[in-house]
């Protein structure tokens, strides 16, 4: 064991090469030990000298702890996320790992490393849908109870936040995308714009906008990122070019209920 | 006028070179015009014949016409904004414009480029504070009713969302944040962590990290992004390392109020 451990936490952005930042390419390149969900690993181009260590998309605890134990061996682990590991991923679950584990994981050198978060690369495809305040929900009921994200998504629509969802539906999760809608279109406007976000910036990306009234969560699946507007998110028609949907940085009084 | 004219938004992320994706790259290389407030356009190593029109702070919809009316004239055009475009930057106000004006800007071939956001590279700094559900809100109120932001103050910090706060404080808008730290102590507890997370990733980057109930707004300036948990933020202390702020991915029943 050396103390000249270091463990990074490093987000990879929606995908494309072109969404990578030069400080996480970097990071890559200054890690041996890479740990990560199998489809995220699979992403990197890595030396002959570099490990991949894949692991399975519920099994990010056991992962942190696994690549703080290689760290701690004074190697140089790097843990890779899709989009900002901030946002729903790695980073969190390894402050809880360290935060639980032995003492000697507090000793290490940990850098995290930003990333363009999913929202962000959808939102940029169709206009600007976070455009005024808006709040990220999981809407996996793994590790909150379901009626804290009613709470939740009720509190965000009724005060006006747009809302982006992350981990809309799963096989295991496949009813809270449908009740969330069902549940949002009780306090927005049936016209309010939905977007579907799979893939952005990707070859296989696929932006559908509904509106509430019509949105079906079966257009989405565990990639996509949707992103419900506010009553005050509007949308402008442009011929045969892409409709632009976007919400005003400006509010009315009252607009918000 | 051409019909070929265009006009990308670029993210140019919170303000180191490392922090820029090649995506954003790719799009200033191949602009001519550069539009944006000046800071952001000054980040620029521009070519003898590319064109910067920097402006000030406050005139997003007067830049942005300007903008689309030199794109409508066929020529390839950028604005410029720190961090992510569509996060409280030009991208909304470009749509406004668009919305508000002539026929031929609907026509103009539009692309926003993504990039890490103010509160993505904070958070990074300091752990996951934003590691489960969160909000962003602009604190200004130049564009909304201050009744507003106390509205979504409340809902969020009661619903248990981690808040971001952008634009926290400037000369004309002193009391805000102040204000807001006030309706936020009487939700969450004393303990709760405040981060004023300033010019992440750049030399003269300053974070600093205060419990609620000592918050003195007076660390923020208009380049500070703030962040404020919820009542499960956690601190791990590390010695001599600097502590980890990280929100756990799980939620007990009932822990948000």
């Amino acid at each position: 064991m050396s103390g000249a451990g270091h463990i990074a936490v490093i987000g990879l952005g929606p995908g494309g090469a072109h969404q990578v930042t030069p400080e996480a390419s970097a990071a890559v390149a200054g890690a041996k030990w890479f740990y990560g969900y199998g489809p995220y690993v699979d992403r990197l181009d890595l030396r002959p000298d570099q490990v991949k260590v894949a692991s399975d998309n519920r099994e990010e605890i056991s992962r942190a702890e696994a690549a703080l134990a290689k760290a701690a061996e004074g190697e140089h682990v790097a843990v890779v996320s899709g989009g900002d590991p901030g946002v729903f991923a790695m980073a969190a679950a390894l402050c809880e790992a360290i935060e639980a584990g032995p003492a000697e994981w507090r000793a290490l050198d940990v850098t995290i490393v930003p990333g363009v978060t999913a929202m962000l690369a959808v939102a940029a495809r169709i206009g600007a849908p976070l455009g005024h305040d808006f709040c990220a929900i999981s809407l996996s009921d793994n590790l909150k109870p379901w009626e804290t994200i009613e709470k939740r998504l009720d509190a965000a629509a009724s005060a006006g936040f747009v809302i982006a969802l992350y981990n809309p539906i799963s096989k295991a999760r496949p009813w809270q995308l449908g009740k969330s809608f069902e549940l949002l279109a009780k306090i927005l406007p049936a016209t309010t714009p939905v977007i579907f976000g799979r893939a952005a910036g990707r070859p296989d990306e696929r932006i559908v906008v509904t509106p509430l009234g019509q949105a079906d969560a079966g257009q989405a699946d565990m990639a996509t990122c949707v992103i419900i507007g506010s009553a005050e998110t509007r949308t402008i028609e442009r011929g045969d070019k892409p409709a632009l949907v976007y919400s005003p940085r400006f509010s009315a009084p009252g607009a918000s209920r």
